[in-house]
């Protein structure tokens, strides 16, 4: 095996001379694969990463289509602030650095030295009657996902998220973005029971009825999110410095299929964490054509499953590394 | 909440007020509250576990049922002791301590500081023709598992094995143990082709027709592995000591079967870490009603899906111990 071949037929070898039965690691190896190509490597590193979640509020929330009232954004941004979130303990148990980010959130700012100020404005209008925001706005926030994603340290880079009613945020702006029926984007949220579910696909449904067809530009102002959309801008610029990204749920999701809207190539630095229960995700997932690690039924947020998937990314650049070959093992392989 | 009240009802609550939408963590809430059940409080730990690897070789490997040649278990073995293999790699990442216990490994023993010795024989006999053990090295098989388990360190145990053939032998017993039908049971283990596979399935059901209905002490002896009988000695130990048990791939669940049928609340203790590709692995969670947290393809056994289950165990316990309350972190709940 010599450097003169081509990335991917070294990749390939390197994974199938392990002292392991051919294909065996199942999706490991091809996760192993896709990091080693990310990093131009068959030597990949995977020693640190940085969970960034973005918090907003959503002027829709107004609209009555959440289970929670909207002063829980900003509660649970101190929760994370202080360390109380699933966030924090499952980033603490697995070694991936927390960062979060006002991107928007309603009321007086946060004030706390840990917090990274990007506000835009303290919330977004209500869609469901005008734009959520100025086109300025919206390329605002793509500017600052894009500026955090370039400061954050380690190789891979997790987004996570909280703004209560961005289930209805994402399942607008994607309907818009991809065509997919609305119906089968809108789920319950954080809990939203059958006559809660209905009332949420019929204000959606007006929502979306209030525009034609529209530009990508023009999706992210009239329905977008400012955490979604930094969470947008932050991906294609984490793949354009070589990370790996790591999507979480169905939030985070919407966000990658704006990213690859945007910038087609982010896509190959996605790794997808977990299939969330929050109906409309594996819409979004089948779109991408995304075959997500984990399956937890978790439907959380705030990237807890990026956290529980980050073990698994290690493993992969680990087993690329540190695994030995048949022949250096001297194992006896099944020719 | 008061001690007063049961430990489930305590446990369920404790779960239910973290700051979160309820039962929004999935499948991670579920064996939070397991493991709390194992350790009789709300407030869990996870801070070790213990990998052992047993290996042993099999009679029947002479009957052409494996893709790889019977050396490669010693050769494993090696590789297992100097780091080089999956396991190792695995174990490293996720900070498990890993040991090797040749429980009847074809050959001359192998010498080396690190490897633990308890061989039963040179391999088991060929269960084609004759029972693979007699009855007194079944029980020495489990006596030795269960001294092993109880020397371990750490909260939870995950077992792992080694032994060129051994899903042969975990199809035979299993389907003495269970009645399952041989065909369900019987996969190409390490690579067999379709032809492999008729030869495996027509070997094993002769090999069944040698013995009529048999208790599970005989079934031990008649079709067991040593490193099979140990792993399901160590269950039971292990259990009956307080500690959680990580169930690997097939071989692994053959053992558990084992053990359940011999001690059936070992069960209670039973977190199951990989649904498997190896045929036969579905029907025996089935049998045990279980339901795996990871399915990432593999078919490697070592231990392999037991050592990336582990963080989540981690991240249960730390859920139930180090997230906040909403009463706790001052966040409106939706009522």
């Amino acid at each position: 095996m010599t450097n003169a071949q081509p990335l991917n037929t070294r990749i390939k070898q390197t994974i199938d001379t392990k002292t392991k039965p051919l294909g065996s690691l199942g999706k490991i190896e091809t996760l192993a694969a896709q990091i080693a190509r990310v990093q131009r490597t068959t030597a990949p590193v995977m020693s640190a990463c940085t969970l960034t979640i973005f918090a907003a509020d959503h002027g829709i929330a107004h609209a009555g289509v959440s289970a929670f009232p909207q002063a829980v954004t900003g509660q649970m941004v101190m929760n994370f602030l202080t360390g109380g979130a699933a966030a924090n303990v499952f980033a603490a148990v697995n070694g991936v650095k927390l960062q979060v980010v006002d991107a928007g959130v309603a009321g007086e700012p946060i004030s706390h030295p840990d917090l990274l100020g990007q506000r835009i404005a303290a919330g977004t209008q209500n869609f469901l009657t005008g734009p959520a925001m100025t086109t300025a706005q919206a390329q605002a926030a793509l500017d600052s996902g894009a500026e955090i994603a370039r400061m954050a340290p380690g190789e891979a880079q997790a987004f996570g998220e909280m703004g209560i009613a961005n289930t209805a945020t994402a399942s607008a702006l994607t309907h818009k973005l991809t065509g997919i029926p609305l119906a089968e984007l809108v789920g319950r949220g954080t809990g939203l029971d059958d006559a809660g579910l209905a009332t949420k696909l019929s204000i959606l449904t007006q929502a979306v009825e209030r525009t034609g067809d529209l530009t990508p530009e023009q999706a992210m102002a009239e329905y977008g999110g400012f955490e979604i959309l930094m969470i947008a801008g932050a991906m294609i610029e984490a793949a354009q410095t070589g990370r790996v990204v790591i999507v979480d749920g169905f939030i985070a999701t919407a966000a990658a299929v704006l990213a690859v809207t945007l910038a087609p190539s982010t896509r190959n630095a996605m790794v997808f964490a977990h299939q969330s229960h929050e109906s409309g995700h594996r819409a979004l997932l089948v779109y991408l054509d995304a075959d997500p690690l984990l399956a937890l039924d978790m439907r959380l947020g705030e990237g807890t499953g990026a956290l529980l998937a980050w073990p698994l990314l290690r493993a992969a650049a680990a087993m690329m590394t540190d695994m030995a070959s048949f022949e250096a093992a001297g194992v006896s392989n099944r020719d």
